[in-house]
């Protein structure tokens, strides 16, 4: 069986964003399990300048990756009690390139919630695309405390709580891959 | 293949709830459908005193058919854009025998929004417990005209509606039961 | 000038409930504010059978002390992110008492994230029925380790946490006060 | 006493964007009251590159008209059951600007629920940064046929609604002003 394709979509383009290193351990963590292949996308890399899925909002570049992806892992940091607008420019840009691929949360905070309001509020979004959403989110709280300055984990709990989070998007991944192979349905002809 | 179950899950025990009326039009498309076995599960006729899922508030014919149900289809009015006290209670009662089970929604209201924000709200809750959201709710605004003095529907267009969302479950629950019985995990031994 | 009148609600009849702690801590500091009178609510001293406002849902008592209440603290534990399904039918049971009427929040919770998913749920409900809410939430994470078997307090500097929260609610209670005695509007003749 | 000045907030710069339709109605409404001044602030006027309240997301201009604010109007479209990107990233460039002032809000869609859930949404959000939310909310439902070719409103019935949403806003914009000027507190020196 191929690998299963996991883009992990960083939220924001704020030049401080502690969220990065969370971004860079989940894609180190990732690229250790052999069933997956993982990438890294860094929305200032890429061009959102408008809301909604126009084509003059689109990328292409997100596009085909999107397209090819068989799940997401979505790493957001929380800026008053919700995700930030970088993050929603991108993912409105496309649409059915996300039906019945399935979506693992991690949340980014410098207080002590760890992001948990911001993926509340990013469940509607993702459902509405067609996304479908797992359960074993992973929470950083006090992230500025979390890595050191050279951005090495200093809590190694976090370790097995990426991989629990990868490992329930892995099990939907499959379960979803093998109903868009093989039961049918409007979305996958 | 046995026939997938899909117990109907009504939200309020409300005297003059109408929403009973549309879970009784689910009811019966579902009835038409030949892959699936479906129960309408009037909370009224149940017994959940307490708040949570102690002992205390459970009732074991729920914690029965929820452990046997392949999905759910929820039929929630909307209070004051949540949903009604008695669909938490019952919801509450139980927790492992949702896990990875998917669910579908039909939101109900007198005004013009068909539940739609009970439904949102409900989203947060069912994905905690380990249901797995679809995305094809039904809406019955104005439900006081959508049924005649008998029960009769007025507007045929919901009968395509309810077929539509059962075929996203139907779907959802198939590649659903072919992860719990192929692909291992810690919630299915 | 007489005493604002701050109703205490606390969301819970379950019988292990923690939250009750919570209130008890708030209702104490609440006694040690002279500008206002507190009264601690339990759900389970009421009497609430159904959901919604019709009369068979409603306790005169209930009735009484919202109608005559200047702003409202809840005290609710969340269970499966989100509030019981008591406290929803407790506040389900009125409607035009709550208008203008500010409402501060404590969310309760065995894990670290002290209700905050509750209370976020719980803004759409008390909105629509036109409670002006604030934003000084108090949190109570792990709350089995925040009081002793007798139920004392282990960690003092909730003290000021709620002493903050209840400076937010009676500053919004006055200047809702004063709107509600000078402003005219459709909802106070 | 002065006029009460009010920026109505318009959530998207998107080119076919239908709720400038709906963002010009309030402002034309907005100035036939004459106890307010109305602004209307096209975010594709501004500048705010990134995400959060850092300086380099910040528009001067913004930052000068929200200081001077008493209170604001957001219009906002919903995509994907949420709100704009580019709303948050201009509500998000501000903080202590918006602290005990009041919000209303219109929501706009093609769709049958005119951005009811892209309001819910916002409401966490504009709820953290000190707003007071009112509840006289304005659907703009298939905006695509509530004006004509020439941007002529074809339902008269959305004055009315205009109107109580403004006189909602402008009875609690007094309220929260009194307590701004008099009762003191720690945002108000």
């Amino acid at each position: 069986m191929d690998k299963l394709f996991i883009p992990i979509l960083l939220g924001t383009t704020r030049p401080k964003r502690e969220s990065f290193k969370a971004a860079k351990l989940i894609e180190k963590i990732g690229r250790s399990i052999d069933t997956i292949e993982v990438q890294l996308v860094d929305p200032g890399d890429y061009n959102f300048p408008f809301d909604g899925n126009d084509p003059e909002n689109k990328d292409p570049r997100y596009s085909a990756l999107t397209q090819r992806a068989d799940g997401f892992f979505i790493v957001t940091p929380e800026y008053n009690h919700s995700f930030p607008g970088t993050l929603k420019r991108m993912l409105d840009s496309e649409l059915r390139n996300y039906v019945h691929k399935p979506v693992a949360f991690a949340g980014v905070s410098n207080g002590i919630f760890g992001g948990a309001r911001a993926i509340e509020s990013l469940v509607h979004t993702v459902r509405e695309m067609g996304m479908v959403v797992t359960f074993s989110d992973v929470y950083f709280p006090q992230i500025q405390n979390t890595f050191d300055e050279k951005g090495e984990l200093l809590d190694q709990g976090y370790i097995k709580r990426i991989e629990r989070a990868y490992a329930e998007l892995i099990w939907m991944a499959k379960a979803l891959k093998y109903g868009r192979d093989n039961l049918g349905g409007p979305y996958h002809s």
